[in-house]
């Protein structure tokens, strides 16, 4: 196995668009993240990625993410330089250096947030992230899952406000605090979670998801030149199931506790012509119901796709009259344990159903 | 002029009553802090007072206070360990160490808070304070209106909940972050403020603030015991002004964002008899008003006292059918300039009325 990388440009604009549709409609759209990377990349900067098993059990990794609601962060421009500055200050709290830097979420914008710092610092990306698609809550990774230490967070705002959230006692008290502060912010700050270590990171990361991005973009944007079917060709490369195709009906969305929640509802076409999907969501899709009976949900990966593009539609985008084909991907086998499902199951959204999974029919 | 004096509990019990009348309503009641000083007295601590002089110029000097709303520090007891935790922590986060501790504001609880702290640490207390009185929110203080640096803060919770404001544009933007901060702990706070230095305190502080508040006690005290009119006690020791006397009639109170905002009606009695008085809070005194014309406002002291006992009545605990004397005592001088009537002048409280003193005509 390679231990690094040098991510191309060509590489990075396909991690934008495989990580937008494993966000699952959340983690924030990757545009503006990938228009940061372009400069960046035309200024000279370089990124390597760096495969998880390189890591020294005890080296210290950063992991990164942009925290609040999506539809903000189309509102306020992203700065490559605030989620360079939440790492340096997680380093100035804890007086120890970050060998690498790793995202929390694979899902949407927030797999680019760690190559932005990556690129300021000079530092190697890690081939990892803890969700292995974009969720919500603090306590909704692989890491909590691992009952891993949940604190410090650093909460950087661009107008020079800058938080520690510097002990908790749990991981929703980690989400409760981060939330408020981020929310006082203007519902989105750059964040930096309790280090890691790299034997951590080894146990509990969800490894080569950054690879697993950037193959399914790759995909996609190969169809899109050849005129091809570009849901053929992510079922190429994943095993992914096709829920529904239809078209957007309605959509009710509100930007609430820091959240974005609502639902949104399609007529069928072709094959499903005569049913209809629902979708809820809190910045992810959560739970989809085909005539009021649930036929996916969290930890499945709810992917609602532009049928012609093959792209991810965002819960923040998403619009009337759209054509969507809704697939499913497998999760990551960690959340499907008892203690995952507690974390992440459809309970833990308040929906009082039990996980069936897609992928067990 | 000396520069240490050791605290005696008799003093102690002096600065409760003292402080809680320079509360001016606010500062939350001295009681649950004198529990617990008295408590650590019994155990053998013991805590010194020191003179502001004795500061050398480069100390180190910790400002704390209990942060939130009056009504759920009553509800919520008093554990003398946190608000030297916020200290220690402190100490932890800029890796230096604190000479003396001193309070944000002498008026109420948070008189007492200092004590507490330095019981555990072993350090003296400054006899000084940032308010001279009690003030709701984090720029209301000399140290703002001196444009010293805000920041950093740290804010305590007994579940183990630990978080930093790091780094600040303004005092408004910490004000505003460490109050999402200490609601989402549940509306109360153990808080270490920005850290000051003997320099900036021998010039921005209110000086014997301590002893001033000591002297107050002390004379209501004597009162109570000679069977002495407490209200004439105080005008013997400070030069205040009796604004009115009367009878609680009404009481709205509503605890919100972190505060406990309303108002108070009264009904006069004797020479008031014909007259109506109405204060507005936000956790202090803020407004009073005789038949609709303003009387008596921030800056100056608007304190709320027990008729007969002489003791201060709480925004959080006045109540229907209560006699009370109403005496303005004068403010800081620092807060009279138009940078420090910006501050806390009733127009920063959302009243449009320009600031009259009790204390010209």
């Amino acid at each position: 196995m390679t231990e690094y990388r040098d991510l191309t440009g060509d590489d990075i604009e396909s991690l934008a668009v495989g990580a937008w549709i494993l966000g699952t409609g959340g983690g924030g759209s990757p545009y503006l993240g990938l228009l940061n990377m372009r400069r960046l990349y035309a200024e000279g900067k370089r990124v390597k990625l760096m495969s998880p098993e390189a890591l020294d059990d005890d080296d210290a990794v950063a992991v990164v993410s942009n925290q609040g609601a999506p539809l903000v962060g189309q509102e306020r421009l992203t700065d490559s330089r605030n989620i360079a500055r939440a790492v340096e200050l997680m380093e100035e709290i804890t007086g120890k250096r970050f060998r690498a830097i790793m995202s929390l979420e694979i899902g949407g914008g927030n797999a680019i947030q760690p190559l932005m710092a990556a690129a300021h610092l000079g530092r190697p990306v890690v081939d990892a992230d803890c969700m292995g698609r974009a969720y919500p809550e603090a306590q909704m990774t692989s890491f909590a899952v691992g009952d891993l230490q949940p604190y410090p967070l650093t909460s950087v705002d661009p107008r020079g406000v800058e938080s520690v959230v510097y002990k908790v006692p749990s991981w929703k008290w980690m989400e409760r605090v981060s939330r408020k502060i981020c929310t006082e912010y203007g519902s989105v700050a750059s964040t930096c979670k309790a280090p890691r270590t790299g034997a951590e990171i080894k146990r509990w990361g969800i490894l080569h998801s950054t690879t697993k991005a950037i193959r399914i973009g790759e995909a996609v944007r190969a169809a899109q030149r050849q005129n091809a079917d570009p849901i053929a060709a992510i079922l190429q490369v994943e095993p992914g199931k096709v829920l529904y195709q239809g078209k957007v009906a309605d959509v009710e969305r509100r930007t609430t506790e820091g959240f974005l929640r609502g639902r949104t509802r399609f007529d069928g076409l072709d094959a499903w012509r005569d049913s209809h999907m629902e979708i809820n969501f809190q910045n992810e899709w959560i739970v989809a119901w085909v005539d009021a009976a649930p036929v996916a949900m969290s930890p499945d990966l709810i992917c609602v796709l532009d049928s012609v593009s093959g792209e991810a539609i965002g819960t923040e985008t998403i619009r009337y009259g759209q054509r969507v084909t809704v697939m499913a991907l497998p999760p990551p086998p960690v959340f499907l344990s008892p203690k995952g499902l507690e974390h992440v199951g459809p309970q833990a959204f308040g929906y009082d159903i039990p996980y069936t999974s897609v992928f067990q029919a």
